[in-house]
């Protein structure tokens, strides 16, 4: 019975993150997920408790349904080809078809940047999670010299380029630009990081 | 009579504008514009015709007001001054406390990704020609092996990941890290364009 009750839980999340990933976190509703999967309100809403809680519970749904694609990745040698790993996943899981509308926690990010509350607390625990975890996947290699938090940004960067490139623009070479972008921040942290330039902003200073 | 309806235009479409920053275009009516301006919701419906067509006004007036912002960028010399002119105004533009919900065209391109329509076709081809003029500006000093584009993506990619670091995680290291990231590109389009790393995906041909 247990079980059976999980199995239901991951269908009607799954089910959520599908909707979730179309009509964004704030467009779900318990109604509507009710609605979609031939479920009483009353019971969904005894599930969960309430619309927030039922956005929490996609976004760790979501986290975890990444994390086990992520878990080849994880078992792979520390290195550049752990992050190379890493940027497939992260593309593959963007272009889901399962998912039409792209990746829901991505989507999330823009619409509860403003919003306090559970919701966005639950979202920031997550993206600084996945932050430091890229930061630790980039210590692993590169030069001593580097704020591992700055690959990580930048690593960042090429994934949310990635899911505008090819959900907004469409652009046919957003994989091969990533990749490309990804190869040179590579290279980049296994040297020393530079010295800021003359003329630039210094950014310890500034 | 003329210059009084153009200001009235320009103050609803900036009110439109931090509307839309806060509960994005989606969220965006004729009727709690009219409410936030003490209009009548008929006149104002007169005035735009349509919701879809208020969301394209709101995006065009957007991109002028960031081209406004941009002018005395594109005065400037071509060169690497030029590019690090834009991304400052383009972090200006996105901290602005008068838009407190962030950059609008940025959320729009997450609330519009898969939505076909007016809304999606204008945001579009802002950010095409935004792409178009980045491009032009790096092709001005890059090394001419380089497809400007790749480089117009990964100049994307550190004002996305900049918005993502400023208004999720709300790190204080935001705009060192976008810096830095943009010397390091500048630095890297002066050179020759690298061939892939061998164990990598070849780009051109995956």
């Amino acid at each position: 019975m247990a079980e059976k009750g999980e199995q239901t839980r991951e269908r009607i999340l799954d089910e959520a993150l599908r909707l979730a990933s179309r009509d964004g976190l704030e467009g779900l509703s318990i109604g509507g997920l009710a609605a979609a999967l031939s479920l009483s309100k009353s019971g969904l809403f005894a599930h969960f408790g309430s619309k927030e809680a039922l956005q929490v519970a996609v976004l760790d749904h979501a986290s975890a349904r990444l994390g086990e694609r992520s878990a080849a990745v994880r078992d792979a040698a520390a290195g550049p080809d752990r992050i190379r790993a890493l940027l497939e996943v992260s593309m593959d899981w963007m272009d889901d078809p399962a998912r039409p509308g792209g990746c829901p926690i991505t989507g999330a990010c823009f619409e509860f940047d403003d919003q306090e509350g559970p919701v966005r607390e639950a979202l920031v625990q997550l993206q600084r999670a996945g932050q430091a975890r890229t930061a630790a996947a980039f210590g692993a290699f590169a030069d001593p010299g580097w704020d591992p938090h700055q690959l990580a940004f930048e690593y960042r960067a090429i994934t949310l380029a990635y899911h505008h490139a090819t959900r907004v623009l469409r652009a046919a070479q957003a994989r091969a630009w990533a990749r490309s972008a990804l190869e040179a921040l590579i290279a980049r942290a296994r040297q020393p990081p530079p010295l800021p330039s003359p003329g630039a902003p210094c950014p310890a200073c500034s």
